[in-house]
């Protein structure tokens, strides 16, 4: 008789509950958004819903419905009525044995949770810490998948030292990509004195954050410069000005980097500005 | 209120099934083993257990007693009473809520089936087809995780291309590393007219197989000398054999690489030996 045991029950396979037989577990076999609302209302829900889609598409999951998922989000969303949400939703390619090929005709899983958001208020004023880790992730990033073991190790390894988040480094050119769940941003010099805005560009192995979209217009509305092109660890080290994004707090200043202090070790100026301008696109 | 959604049904956060909250299916952070019996008896436990072990080791899953899986096993497969087994089993750090940086004193899920072997006989006998793959695995694939999203779409890919399995080559060098779910090797004519068994060395980024090591036995019972030397694409399509292995079949003859032909596009002379020396392991 074929079994199934969880933890340490076992049973007939055939009463399992459907929800353990799930691509998503066996294989990371799915794709996911998270969005968040500011004060009741969902922020940017477009573009996360346009990403979903493209996530799908990369992963050649088909049958569901993305306008239908939309309308999910917003009818839950208005049905909890937390003011300051956390929304994660995930579709899977569905629900059968494991085996690498899906069968034919499988029906996708569909997931979501609305939580209420945990308070980062604290490390939005004074800053936090990040340190480097190299990016042992899979070859594309640039979709939204469960395949997230990697970005779990980084960011496991960075809390035991002391930080909040490990920003991803490649380890042939020592290159940064992103952080284990944010954007990564520089404020530096350039060879005039000005001051420049320095991020990745997407056609690195990085996810074309939504956040990442708001902070450049952020950027482009105080006056600041946007250089879209890899830094390293030693050159973060050296910023003006270092920061994070990501949907679930915006923009974080990074007040210290592998242990070394930026700028005076306080949130900076600009970053703190760009934190103002980025609020106004939510009000 | 926190609530929750599973397919098209909306519930309180509270009442969601504490199975849908796995990290396993959130961040593909868990590890697994596949292994099968022969007639009645399990085979190689020893060396899956111990691999299980070095797993959970490297990625810090604490709070899962091997020797206690290993009875789990024995126990569940004698009472499914099944001679040709495939026994799948996985541990994940645990259920909780999403969150990248999981709760301290978190317990590990552990999650088990016994189901029959699909009859494999017919691709045993003719031998398949492969076609090859871009590795986008992450960097750590000795370590048998959740993290296979990259081997589904491998797979997916060459079922597409009317073949049985995916044979992976990283994209800078072109040099081959495994299967999406198998290990590869090829018959080669050496410099002076012998014939050698090359596979992947276990320095690249593969996995430890465990039906690889009773390959590597196999060819030395039959006075077959081995390469343990990653080749190219082109190089296995010139081979004079294939054949890849993995738990599941362990041995199967390959007879067509990305549509060329394998010698005479029956199953090889020495990979059918090797076949029947594998025999006598399992017996």
């Amino acid at each position: 008789m074929q079994l199934a045991m969880v933890q340490d029950t076992v049973m007939p396979l055939e009463d399992l509950p459907e929800a353990y037989l799930d691509r998503g577990m066996f294989f990371a076999d799915g794709v996911y958004e998270v969005l968040r609302s500011y004060e009741g209302k969902l922020f940017a829900l477009d573009p996360h819903m346009q990403r979903f889609a493209q996530s799908l598409e990369a992963i050649d999951i088909r049958g569901i419905d993305v306008d239908e998922v939309r309308r999910r989000v917003i009818d839950t969303y208005a049905q909890s009525g937390i003011a300051e949400a956390k929304v994660y939703f995930h579709a899977t390619r569905g629900r059968s044995s494991r085996d690498m090929i899906d069968t034919p005709g499988l029906k996708p899983s569909f997931f979501m949770t609305i939580t209420e958001l945990e308070d980062y208020s604290q490390e939005k004023e004074q800053g936090i810490s990040v340190c480097g880790h190299p990016d042992w992730r899979w070859k594309k990033c640039h979709i939204k998948s469960l395949n997230l073991l990697a970005n779990v190790l980084a960011r496991r390894d960075a809390q035991r030292r002391g930080c909040s988040e490990a920003i991803l480094f490649n380890e042939e050119e020592g290159l940064i990509t992103e952080g284990s769940g944010s954007s990564f941003f520089a404020v530096l010099t350039d060879a005039r004195g000005g001051l420049t805005l320095r991020t990745s560009p997407l056609i690195a192995n990085i996810l074309p954050s939504v956040t990442r979209t708001y902070v450049l217009r952020a950027a482009n509305d105080v006056g600041l410069s946007v250089v879209e092109d890899a830094l390293t660890c030693a050159e973060a080290a050296q910023a003006r000005e270092l920061f994070i994004a990501m949907t679930t707090h915006d923009i974080v200043p990074v007040v210290r980097f592998e242990g070394t202090r930026i700028g005076d070790g306080r949130p900076g100026r600009l970053t703190r500005q760009l934190m103002r301008k980025f609020r106004q696109f939510v009000g």
